[in-house]
């Protein structure tokens, strides 16, 4: 039987798994240092916590759990003689798989809400699962990084997001733009365009804009029996070059301005802060508007630096005023973000910005000819061991150049080689794996040389 | 709708996630210091892998995944029509859980051969699945934390795991007994007994000898057509209370004396070591033969420390001779160990043997009286983050009672409260809020007081 994974899903071997580390150390440091705290939800959660959540779509792409035992026992009859799989799924699988961090954050703050002291800000690591086609930088499996306040309408948090955001690209040397939106400045442009009852419609053509062109949205517009002088006027707002133009052409629009004042106040917060550089308005950003109720944040890395660079959005969040609502809990404003660790995984890779000391390896490997300097050897290593030395033995005195080989291939910079010379003068030969210079080192004094 | 959670699954609150962390960094740290590598796999495996691997016990216990789409369309018609549930699995399910870490550990390393040197040593820190009736300290997802070498013979690995299991748990601050066992030993004791070929009747049967009694293991020999006088020679080895003793009895067992031998050579490992002095031979320990096919470990609590602790083995391992085999890749020798993380976090609860330094909160939360001093905190809150200072802001000036049992709450020891007068004085007043002392303090120094 010839092993492999499922399609989609990916084995993490050491390297991988320390620059992953690094992403995840990076933005975890970083949410701490803003006052969020950790928690962890199971990987499975009931079919009915996560059903209906993320749109028609979104129920197909969860997977699900098939129940334990005879599962067919209970199965629905109907469903089975008429071959409904759909129909079928709810009476024999009641458990799914994770999809995203924040409906289970919104189920655990409903659950949780006597142990917890609002607002309440936490951070959350972990894999989600989506049953999605997979493709290049598309997982079945992968992570998110995710922090959320609840419990508080503050645009202070919107700006801390921001400032989260520039810090964790400035750690990891990302030149990035962070764009940013608010549903109530589209919801404004809707009205005075006259499109109020065609949201979603203006929406989702605008929100193609860098895709498919004036034309392409003028043609999409149409197509929903939106004019072409309205939708001229809609391009002219969106495409407006800074937060005046908008301000003026949304005078007359309450909820317009009511973005706008949002805007202001966040602004507000960020005045003379290096973050603010970063910072782009851009009102075609219309992602997760099934959820977002204020602002929308998206971050892309800077064109004009990486010219070359093909890649999506790295992070994205928003507010969300009914965050805990559909668990029963109501009046739970929420502002939250999410970053995209496998997609910065693939950054990093591509621009080659990892850090040279986060391939960790141990101190030095022991290695010697024969059984006599092998004992030697083992007791030598319980002595930097007991020092706090990451040492090594190669197990056996096999031929010294597949020892050495063993070092290579681990990337081990010192090799210890013990023969009978060294024995005799209780040394060791200490060889530099990078230069390939070696010196006779005192056991004693290679503790200190190592730690 | 009232949220929960799948039974037999948990949340994390913060508190929880740092006695966690605690515990996992203890064991990672171990397995670094030792020159084990991290690898990750995925939590789903093809369904393929993982059957046929634990038993047929195990393999109702796996969770599995049903296919996405119209998964009906290519059931099995026979299975459908009869209701068989076992039998329509495999036709309407590709994937499951993992179940435990060492069989996708076996199928990563055969997989990635290539790309890994022998002998590989790695370790693993993530959940699995396992659809076992849910009970106190049992759960349907918990975390292994797992270390393994494979690709060497060597018994230096043996002396090593035990090694690492004293310092993980001298770290931990747990007084335990590492029970070590051969299997080989075992063998030889079934062969003088003349019993070889009831091989795992008489392990199932000694197993249990601390539960059942002398009388109750003789009893359950008999059961299986074992004398009374088989069973009492199989007793007064089983129960030596040293090497020597069993030595003598398995003098004429060349597995037996193989098994001794391997022993021996782990004890020399082990010379003067304070490991050894946790180390108790147990021939009655028979955890695992199913797969295990020389050492067996198992640590348990020292229950002459701790009484009235109630638990069961805390790590378990062994060395497997054939980990990789039914895989493809013959003689591919592995020995391993497995920390049980919930068990373990059970035993430091109950102990009470946490650090008090791992409860992480913020260094200061700032509260202002009015809007004017709310500004001016922001701005101060601005000056401590850049400075690296973890602090954060009630966001807004609300009663100053409902701002310090926010501070309280969350258990952060100093909060720093303005008004009027330390705007005017560019002071904050710092209150420490376990003795309840407060003073006047300037901006700039609560920086350095802070960091």
């Amino acid at each position: 039987m010839k092993p492999s994974i499922p399609k989609g899903t990916r084995d993490f071997l050491p390297g991988e798994v320390y620059k992953r580390k690094y992403i995840f150390d990076t933005i975890e440091g970083v949410y701490r240092k803003y006052g969020y705290s950790p928690i962890e939800t199971p990987a499975m959660e009931s079919l009915s916590t996560l059903t209906g959540k993320y749109g028609e779509e979104g129920d197909k792409l969860l997977f699900k759990i098939l129940n334990n035992g005879d599962f067919l026992a209970k199965a629905d009859e109907g469903a089975l003689q008429s071959r409904n799989s759909d129909q079928l799924i709810s009476s024999i699988s009641k458990r799914g798989l994770r999809y995203d961090l924040t409906v289970p954050f919104a189920r655990f703050v409903v659950m949780h809400q006597n142990e917890i002291s609002f607002p309440f800000k936490r951070y959350q690591i972990q894999p989600v699962w989506r049953a999605d086609r997979p493709q290049k930088g598309r997982y079945q499996e992968f992570w998110q990084c995710d922090a959320d306040v609840v419990g508080s309408n503050s645009l202070i948090y919107e700006a801390e997001i921001i400032e989260m955001l520039y810090e964790v690209y400035e750690k990891l040397g990302i030149d990035v733009m962070i764009r940013i939106n608010n549903r109530k400045l589209l919801n404004g442009i809707a009205e005075v365009c006259g499109i109020a009852d065609q949201f979603m419609d203006m929406t989702i053509a605008i929100d193609k804009l860098d895709k498919i062109g004036s034309q392409g949205v003028i043609k999409e517009l149409a197509a929903k029996e939106i004019s072409e002088e309205v939708a001229n006027k809609l391009l002219r707002m969106v495409t407006a070059k800074n937060l005046e133009d908008i301000r003026q052409g949304l005078a007359n629009s309450e909820i317009g301005c009511k973005g706008i004042a949002e805007l202001d106040t966040i602004f507000k917060y960020l005045e003379g802060r290096p973050s603010l550089h970063k910072v782009t308005i851009d009102p075609t950003l219309a992602r997760g508007l099934n959820y977002y109720t204020g602002c929308i944040f998206e971050v892309v890395h800077n064109e004009d630096s990486y010219p070359d660079l093909k890649m999506g959005s790295i992070s994205g969040g928003g507010r969300y005023d009914n965050l805990t609502e559909v668990f029963g809990m109501k009046g739970n404003s929420g502002v939250g973000i999410s970053f995209g660790a496998d997609r910065i995984y693939d950054v990093l890779e591509t621009l080659d910005l990892y850090p040279d000391t986060i391939q960790e390896t141990i101190d030095l490997l022991l290695v010697a000819f024969d059984e006599k300097s092998h004992d030697y050897a083992y007791k030598a290593l319980l002595k930097l061991r007991d020092a706090g030395v990451r040492a090594d033995l190669y197990p056996e005195p096999a031929k010294m150049k597949k020892q050495l080989k063993y070092a290579d291939d681990r990337a081990i910079k010192w090799v210890g080689i013990i023969g009978d010379n060294e024995m005799n003068q209780n040394t060791v030969m200490l060889k530099n794996m990078n230069t390939g210079k070696q010196e006779a080192v005192a056991v004693d004094l290679l503790i200190d040389k190592m730690s």
